[in-house]
């Protein structure tokens, strides 16, 4: 989670959302992203699916054996993309300040770990006060 | 779905995987796109999510009155992502040669019309039959 955490606050340095997301198999990070909603004018660079970007085309199994961490409870598009790809673990920062899809990842047999982690909530609720429209663009409201 | 199918082809003349998608907006198109993990090594940009992509960033209320066309059922990453920004509409060319998340989508209220158009189910079913490792790894199987 810290190396989530690290990729959120390089969003935020560059004037981004600060959700991060990295991707773990074998005790190594194969993945690692933020939200480019801003720095690539992206509307699907959610930070799990630039992980996932990042990652690059790899085999089904190595998905099947990972564990996805994230800054923030993953919303409706990177849920399914966890679906998709059958990543059975996800460790969630915290998912006081946007509640996810948490419930349609458990229903499918993801283990969903949530850490309600300090440096996360605050981070998140800092930006969503300090930006509430841009952060309403990026959760489609 | 005509301009859908073009977005196909020309994914399947840049040797990528023929699924295309546009998103129209009060009648026009506003963001086309195909598949494009042969073309840009994505593990991210199945047809429906490069017209998203490509439409860029737009407020919810585009979304939330546009339609959605596609040349194939979509899957689970492809569904969070209508999902997410909740467009209201989904046409799709067929469901033969994969059935999508089409069951959740309408349990949200997303008007879903499966076309059975004899040009999508022709193209996929080649495409599957020639490159069924590629089609597995396209649905992280």
């Amino acid at each position: 989670m810290k190396e989530a955490i690290r990729e959120a606050l390089k969003g935020l340095s560059t004037q981004g959302i600060p959700i991060g997301s990295v991707i773990v198999y074998q005790g190594k990070i194969i993945g690692r992203g933020h939200n480019q909603r801003i720095q690539k004018k992206s509307a699907t660079l959610h930070g799990e699916m630039d992980a996932l970007e990042k990652a690059g085309r790899l085999p089904a199994h190595i998905y099947q054996e990972s564990v996805l961490y994230t800054t923030l409870s993953p919303c409706a598009m990177c849920t399914g993309a966890i679906l998709l790809y059958k990543i059975p673990h996800v460790v969630i920062g915290e998912h006081q300040s946007f509640m996810g899809e948490e419930t349609l990842l458990k229903s499918k047999g993801v283990n969903v770990e949530v850490l309600n982690d300090a440096a996360c909530i605050q981070m998140m609720t800092d930006f969503i006060e300090k930006n509430p429209s841009l952060w309403n663009e990026d959760i489609g409201v």
